[in-house]
């Protein structure tokens, strides 16, 4: 299980019995939400057979309407799924291949689902092979075979399949124009879907008439299942048409690949195939499960908050914004409990999840949680009662090798002793160098799972 | 009573019954929460005489006891409060005088209390005389008089008064100084003290030995008394020293004007005497209240909406941060409302009261809440069931003559109607005139309080 690594030296860091308390509460917190959505357990957890019945967080499959179950599918977390699922359902899968980053198959042990190994998060022509596969075996699925797809972060790379006579340097080319422009990840989707034979509802428009049942471990705010690894097994809305206008609309269709351009203008002209629509029969026999997102990690931490004895206010699951001036608005709601008893008294935890950003204008080092905590440190400075701790679920906040950073109100008079000057390490983004003076990073390694950050506030 | 005066006009872009529901109960919280902070009414709620005894929020005062009871102060609210004041205590009050901004002195109508009109926000000669005046009337006041001093937003501009020898440009290029140099308001408030026979506690110390209890309306985040018109009933904690390292620490001490060193320095030698600290006997006998604030403004806003049968939250009445990404942020409270029911179950009415900031980039029209408003209507775009709206309670937010903007589910696409690009007019700064073409300003005309701002969201 993903532990805390650093325990001691953050324990350490107390300057009183309470601040110790509020550490070590943050610290079995972080835990216990990185356990609520470690691959593995989420798998465990949704995913239930109890005679030849399968219960899928509340959908009930009858496996004896089956006659072969096959697994596909791919993402950073498809080694730990996989394994879980085999564990759950044994010899009754028939077959089964998981796309997984290169170099991570070993870890993994299985007797009926192999692994690919395909390049993250530049897809290469391991990519297009793992794709290949998986649209083979999903494919050869006949009517009575049940089609189990494991779908997590990375997957969109992991599995990339252009259309015939797209190369994948035309995608990159196509991608990093859109990008450029100020396109909308939306808008980005739209044209991609429709240059891939696998995005956009393909996967599941080739397993017809199996049917297919897609796990999702969720690494976008709000799990919109359409753009969740550009979503394979969700119906598209979108046309050739519109994608067409995206690149006409941001004035780079003239710069767009020759081979992009002749597949869009074939789309248009029904020379080729659209995706999938919801109205497609392919979708009656799909069933999309989220298993694990932010939100049931955010529900962990609000349960061992209120395991503590703590009041809890899990506010959003969908936060956004620039990760220092979120950093702040949050402190304001902690400095409020201390001040008013609003919105919860004392002792009070604050749970807010989602995913910031950070406008790098500095040249240090750093990430979106740690910076979120940096911020938060100049804005309680002083005021004992109140940790503020932020992390990201993958363990990896930013280009670190920590997962976030714990904060408190001597965080700031701390980093004086030390002659360093808060607001100039936030100002050049170097909170990660900030936070590892003061043995404050939190540590957990990559914890093999995504479902984005948490910013926990401790009040005591 | 201050009323948003385009009621008419915002119902007019309700696009349903639930939405023009959401409109009414977000126009019924504005004014809620204006009417409890309005300068007279504070007044009447927290001053209350019954036989000879005041009643100031908790507090009791034997008027029997005071020979004289002797009225002060200054600010943008001075009018209306001293107004209040009078109707409470009548001729009890011996004589009185407050400084007003210019040309609205004749707008009140007193017997006992004079009114001094100066200038704002930029001090000039008639600030001078307004606090020189005040300083006589406190000096004059004997161990049997009672001085009641009222403060609020302004008061520090309207009555400023250096000390000899320190001239209004002299103080003006202090302040221009500290302020380009990126000093804290702390650290401003530090030297303006120290050059100033006002601020730090000196008006305390002046009327020693009578009885001075001071009603202050905050205008500044938290109430710190110290900060609110430079402190002038409340102990300084500062020293000449502190005064001449900021400058030094900054690096601006030989730009400093000759006269201020030389009174800094004479102070530091102690041939000037030291603002009043602690434990000065003057504050055996000072009494500081807040009577009015953002909080009381943001609770006055819960009350109603508990009334309208809404599940209500008041986060905070210290929010901070950048206008647009706490807009943002705050959304993503809204949304998750929405979808899992936290923080609160719909229908839930959301309360952040405070003062954020803007960093102008562009050349167009806006305020602060005006940011909030349009940053979180690109965030709720298409969600029918949440509105926001965001207000300052003074009714002006920034330069405009506005006091904020009501925003929905359907804001971006009635932009979208009428040509205008939602993004591009945040960029340029321009959310006046966004919400201007759309008919979604909050007017309600200067409201004569200062509370700063609030932000509601409502949830059907």
């Amino acid at each position: 299980m993903v532990q805390v690594e650093n325990k001691k030296e953050l324990l350490k860091n107390a300057f009183s019995g309470s601040s110790r308390k509020a550490r070590e509460v943050a610290i079995d917190v972080i835990e216990a939400s990185l356990k609520a959505v470690d691959p593995r357990e989420v798998i465990k957890a949704k995913i239930n057979l109890s005679n030849a019945t399968l219960n899928v967080d509340g959908r009930t499959f009858n496996l004896r309407l089956f006659e072969k179950i096959i697994v596909v599918g791919g993402g950073k977390a498809g080694g730990p799924m996989a394994e879980a699922l085999e564990e759950t359902l044994g010899d009754r899968i028939e077959e089964g291949l998981i796309v997984v980053p290169k170099g991570t198959a070993s870890q993994y042990h299985t007797k009926r689902i192999r692994f690919h190994e395909a390049s993250h998060p530049i897809p290469d022509r391991s990519s297009l092979e793992g794709a290949q596969k998986i649209m083979d075996l999903a494919s050869n699925a006949e009517e009575n075979s049940l089609v189990i797809c494991l779908i997590s972060g990375g997957g969109s790379s992991l599995m990339t399949l252009p259309k015939a006579g797209v190369s994948l340097s035309d995608m990159q080319k196509m991608t990093d124009l859109l990008l450029r422009c100020g396109a909308t990840i939306r808008e980005i989707n739209t044209v991609r879907k429709h240059v891939s034979a696998f995005k956009g509802g393909q996967l599941a428009k080739a397993a017809y008439p199996a049917t297919l049942l897609c796990l999702l471990l969720s690494d976008v705010l709000g799990d919109p299942l359409d753009v969740i690894a550009s979503g394979p097994t969700v119906p598209d809305t979108t046309s050739y048409d519109d994608a067409v206008n995206v690149l006409k609309r941001h004035n780079i269709w003239d710069k767009a690949p020759q081979s992009i351009r002749r597949i869009l203008l074939d789309g248009q002209k029904r020379l080729v195939e659209e995706t999938p629509k919801p109205d497609d029969p392919a979708f009656t026999k799909v069933h999309n499960v989220v298993v694990g997102n932010n939100r049931l990690a955010c529900e962990a931490a609000r349960n061992k908050l209120k395991e503590e004895g703590l009041n809890v206010l899990y506010l959003t699951s969908l936060l956004e914004g620039e990760a220092r001036e979120v950093g702040i608005a949050l402190s304001s709601i902690a400095k409020e409990i201390l001040a008013s008893g609003n919105p919860a008294p004392p002792p009070a935890g604050i749970i807010a999840g989602g995913e910031t950003t950070v406008t790098v204008e500095g040249s240090g080092k750093g990430g979106r949680n740690q910076e979120i905590a940096l911020a938060a440190a100049l804005k309680i400075d002083g005021i004992d009662r109140i940790l503020v701790a932020s992390f990201s679920t993958d363990g990896i906040d930013g280009p670190t090798d920590a997962a976030g950073a714990i904060v408190d109100g001597r965080t700031i008079v701390r980093s004086r002793n030390l002659c360093m000057d808060a607001r100039e390490y936030l100002g050049n983004n170097d909170s990660y160098t900030f936070f590892e003076k003061l043995g404050d990073l939190i540590h957990t390694g990559p914890t093999g799972t995504n479902v984005n950050d948490i910013t926990l506030m401790i009040v005591l």
